[in-house]
């Protein structure tokens, strides 16, 4: 029997609240913090580990975190959303991305059919279909092969396909599974669709139209903006363009595609890279095998967070901490900081899934809630990041929790040794050093040349960023802010805070306002 | 007499705490609202304007701002700052870099020579050195013109440099100004370099090596790394490479470099966009003329910045405001938010400009601060941002002050009319509505489709983003930043928090470490 309570309604939160503080730079000096790095870890799928040596937590802290763990029952609310609960009660609406990369429990039907069986028919299409473009047997109206594939979507239909071809990009390069480029047009600003357009060659590009609901107003204008350029170049545009979207909505059965992929109701934005949403696009670019092997290293990972031991849920035991870094020790945003410059834009994408998730006031049943939910997330890779920001992460007034991503080996395999090193040797030397210069400080007479240290962090280590290991990334996120959205009880997937602005947007655009909104219409020329 | 005191030390700072705050909600309501929108608004340089309609401010709070910027004498502190004073105390240095773009006050002499002089200078000389490339006169060894310009640089040779570029490159393209592609390395990790020596014809790129010191890790081993990549090509190096860097760092005089421009050590990094490190770059990519009317830009902003009077100051106007919510309010975050495209990486820049300026415990003479000083900043371009943090920025636990840009016109004026509006004008209109959506609020019964309002933002609003403008944009957030870390009384020109991760990173690649570094260095196999 589940039972939905706010967090500060929880024993065992009140319990954490009164455990006693870790003094970080003190537990990771000397040979006790060799020994915290060596037992902190959590094993991840795809060869990763997560690390917390550098968190503020001891046996005592994460005794109680344990507690919270069970009395939050997290391991049952997971159940009961595979097994197709209506866990997302604001849309009333099942919660199914996992079930995008694999079985995790029962059978779900619905719509009338069995879940698992449509979304693996969904990404067979999509394989077929990716082949025969590959093989030129699916061609540009001249019979030529394309040669780009543009995707068109905002927000999770951008944010989330975007990073993880980008992540992927040079590594397809190097192990020979690079179909084609892609690029990703987004924003209304019309800039930003004819800035796309000029880089192309669209007599050789196929565009993918992604729109669960058919009606995003962005995606449609970028549509139209697409359509128009290939008219003007005298091609025809449902020869070029094919449609990611829901079964029901407008796009599902037009002509003006060459085909149409889809998704549901139960895959929510933020979290269908691994749908046809993602699907699509970097099955045309890498080819479906990679596709397949993203999805493998997600599906492996979703496996860990069934265990109800935390020291063996990597993504729990991340929730569990946060949390208590959030509402108990009072940080109100966190850093994303990968060692890896294929991971670029994976920032701005955790950005969206973890505060489009969590950032709510109200719990699941509408009420406001007595606490802090969801924290501002940001974030660049390192080593970047050290000659920008984190001069206030090592000396500001606030302390900011920080998440460390790095790998052993670079993608690419090109490097340079100076002064007896590699360049991979260097970006690990660096967030090796960062985690400790963070948490132990250093002490000096000058105050301005003082780290006062005891700032946390954790890190999360690979072989290698591949597509396996990609998959396995992004699901211990996607499922760490699920387990964070149970703990606050929040509904974690819907986004009733976007409306207003469409509302009001649409006022402006047909004229019909007032007051202020009158007046910033006029000063914007609309 | 300027007398350099902490915040919570100043009269007037004691009754701004007193200050009744205002209701955002009520007072951006009906008509009011409409005089706020037009009233509250400050005329800045090259047809921008900074409006704060949607501010927590009133008649009152206004006069405490008005008399906290006479006591903490912010007019008198820039002027000894453009003056020559040493401002930058921690490393006993001059700040200088409003003089790369006009003669604000005295004729200021340093080395020997007169500053501005100087700076004038190696403009020249850069803009001699970019006609000469664009009229073939410069060329590779094989007598070829050169078509692509890489920058190696990292943080503020990267970030700024880097965000220009991209902010004028359609602009360009579309006034016919545009000379060659611009590519930048960054990051240590080797994956950087190689993909984008993977994505250039390096036989006709010439490269900017940007260090002040000439002793940066990263840059100097990118520069490794694209040598090695000449050589491989069988390419002479030196007639592919030009060094950007102070006159006394070792690369000045090195036969390396076809040339060598000259910035000095009263240019921080992350204010080296107008002097050399931004010219050289964007004048091979643009033209020098175009890189002018950016310094003309900034030169007209900057002179906005000296005005007594705050209603007439956008920059000290902005940064009181900035300080009254970080400090009396207590928001820790602000969030950056330019419509435009064109400006997608403005906020990585803004971030480190205001993170590392002001992201310090201590004042200027090392003592501890007892109030709160630089908050985080984050953002990503609008309308993207709406499909992503949105949510938590309407509807989160935390209030996040917004900081909005936008434009009337776009750059490349390609554009489409959908329901009978452009997308431009979609653009404008998304972005009035977010401001009054944040401002306002809606009520509903649901709970969970309730917006409480009360979340300000202000925002600039300007014609098209061009050079001047985009100039003019830029010395705002720097003179900004620098009035803040008057009040703050902090030293804002330094960034002694980055020197430990160096120290410690050291320490790793030459195995001399123990305890928790040692372990970390094994797990990631230095």
């Amino acid at each position: 029997m589940i039972t939905w309570n706010n967090l500060d309604k929880l024993t065992s939160y009140q319990e954490l609240e009164k455990t006693e503080s870790v003094d970080l730079a003190a537990v990771m000096a000397g040979e006790n913090g060799a020994e915290r790095v060596k037992n902190y870890s959590v094993p991840m799928a795809e060869g990763l580990a997560y690390n917390y040596a550098a968190k503020k937590v001891d046996d005592t802290v994460l005794a109680a975190l344990e507690k919270l763990a069970e009395e939050a029952q997290l391991t049952e609310k997971f159940e009961a959303l595979y097994n197709g609960e209506v866990v997302n009660t604001g849309e009333k609406r099942l919660v199914l991305h996992h079930m995008t990369r694999g079985q995790l429990g029962d059978a779900v039907e619905a719509d009338g059919v069995d879940k698992r069986t449509f979304y693996v028919e969904q990404q067979k299409k999509i394989a077929e279909f990716a082949n025969k473009v590959h093989a030129g047997e699916i061609t540009n109206g001249a019979g030529e092969k394309f040669t780009t594939v543009v995707q068109i979507g905002i927000g999770g239909s951008d944010l989330g396909p975007r990073a993880m071809y980008l992540a992927l990009e040079n590594w397809a390069k190097k192990n020979d599974t690079f179909k084609m480029e892609a690029k990703f047009i987004s924003n209304v600003d019309p800039d930003d669709a004819a800035a796309v357009l000029n880089s192309v060659d669209v007599a050789h590009s196929i565009f993918v139209l992604v729109s669960k609901s058919g009606t995003t107003l962005e995606t449609l204008t970028n549509e139209s903006f697409v359509k128009d350029a290939l008219k003007n170049a005298g091609l025809d545009a449902s020869k070029h363009m094919i449609a990611v979207t829901s079964e029901t909505s407008p796009l599902a059965k037009s002509d003006d595609y060459l085909a149409a992929f889809f998704m549901d109701d139960y895959i929510g934005g933020r979290f269908s890279s691994t749908s046809a949403v993602g699907g699509a696009v970097l099955s045309l670019a890498f080819g479906p095998e990679v596709f397949a092997q993203f999805l493998d290293g997600a599906a492996a990972e979703d496996k860990l967070s069934l265990n109800k031991n935390i020291k063996e849920n990597p993504e729990m035991l991340d929730a569990l901490i946060g949390v208590y870094e959030r509402n108990v020790l009072g940080y109100p945003s966190t850093a994303v900081l990968p060692y890896s410059q294929a991971l670029s834009r994976f920032p701005a994408h955790l950005q969206q899934l973890d505060m489009e998730s969590n950032g709510k006031s109200v719990n699941r049943f509408g009420e406001p809630v007595d606490y802090v939910t969801g924290p501002v997330i940001f974030g660049e890779p390192g080593t970047n990041g050290q000659h920008s920001f984190y001069q206030l992460l090592h000396q500001g007034t606030d302390i900011v929790p920080l998440q460390f991503v790095g790998f052993k080996n670079s993608q690419i395999g090109t490097d340079v040794v100076i002064q007896d090193s590699t360049s991979q040797q260097k970006l690990c030397a660096n967030v090796a050093a960062q985690i400790v210069a963070f948490a132990c400080g250093k002490e000096d007479e000058n105050r301005n040349k003082n780290f006062e240290g005891g700032r946390p962090s954790s890190i999360i280590i690979g072989e290698q960023l591949t597509p396996a290991s990609l998959g396995a990334l992004l699901a211990h996120f996607e499922n760490k802010i699920m387990f964070q959205g149970f703990l606050w009880n929040v509904n974690s997937f819907d986004q009733e805070g976007v409306q207003l602005g469409k509302v009001l947007a649409k006022r402006v655009l047909a004229h019909e306002t007032d007051g202020a909104l009158r007046v910033f219409s006029d000063l914007l020329n609309i």
